[in-house]
């Protein structure tokens, strides 16, 4: 059946999420719909200010400041222990866990030479500015393994490595996970991390 | 994590949407943060958008026009045939199956005291309208079965049989189905159905 062109309109766009199917999105917007106009225009104005959102001239992170409630926070311990994340979704699941207390660099991906993405789209440089002003003095690379991940921290660690400790995030068997379940490539990297008892 | 008061207010806005979650909105909304401006706007206007759509004044229907496209196509067939649906989703199936040529109605519910929706909450006056002026022959009850979509149903009927002829869709295993999975009330409302093979 078509749809009216504005439900169509609204459609689309939701549909352009990654994870929303047209079904979905139809659904969706029919419940939407049925919204009255004051909390249709909150809903929409708040996307629209999306657009504007800053990006904390530290780390990377989204803000509403210059520098985002992480760098700007002089509690935070440790600080002279930057942590590398690909993306704020990384950021923020290492703060849910509550056991990290530096500040952060998210680089916005991994270098991917196929894709065009090297140390400028990354930039990179401004990782390595921060180790030289800061004082600096370890790096702890979270970022997922992959082999553009791999690549990605070889690269960060050649870079840096006469200046601070650079450190790696462990890899191996997951709390609540069971040897039965897991991948043969996750159980040999377990073994090869283990660790005296 | 405390996150930016403009991605949290995206993020509250769109777990407002009926079956999405706090998790889905920030996974979401960490993918629509990196749109460029023009699509965030785009999408953000289509919502705007929605506060000012129109409902057929015939049917029902949500319509860019006071007269949606199926009540001012002239050309669908059956014109004497009214099909009552609960909602406009009920209504996008029955077109997906394209096998109705007539005209809609759409409640937008059914009749339910507990909640004060009485047949003035469903416009129920404007179907007896049209049954009146349009020369409608039959009614099609196409009304989930559900005590209270029963309920509504009967209350229809009481008041239209003497003019046109009231129908209610058949209810029975679903095409694909299989007996051994379906419940109980299925199977007598089949048995109770069968028609001479």
């Amino acid at each position: 059946m078509e749809l009216p062109q504005k439900l169509q309109a609204a459609v689309d766009q939701l549909g352009k999420i990654p994870g929303v199917g047209s079904k979905t999105a139809l659904r969706q917007v029919l419940s939407l719909v049925r919204w009255d106009k004051t909390r249709l225009f909150e809903f929409s104005e708040a996307f629209k200010e999306l657009a504007s959102i800053k990006q904390c001239e530290t780390c990377g992170l989204y803000s509403d400041e210059e520098q985002c409630h992480i760098c700007s926070k002089s509690k935070r311990v440790e600080q002279g222990c930057i942590c590398v994340v690909e993306n704020i979704s990384d950021c923020i699941a290492i703060e849910k866990s509550q056991t990290f207390f530096g500040t952060y660099f998210i680089l916005g991906g991994v270098l991917n030479p196929l894709l065009g993405i090297g140390p400028n789209e990354l930039k990179l440089d401004r990782l390595f500015k921060r180790i030289d002003h800061e004082g600096v003095q370890s790096l702890i690379l979270a970022i997922n393994p992959s082999v553009e991940g791999d690549a990605t921290c070889s690269y960060i660690r050649q870079k840096v490595e006469d200046h601070v400790s650079v450190e790696r995030i462990g890899f191996g068997v997951p709390m609540g996970g069971s040897l039965e379940y897991l991948d043969s490539l996750t159980i040999s990297k377990a073994l090869e991390n283990r660790k005296k008892f």
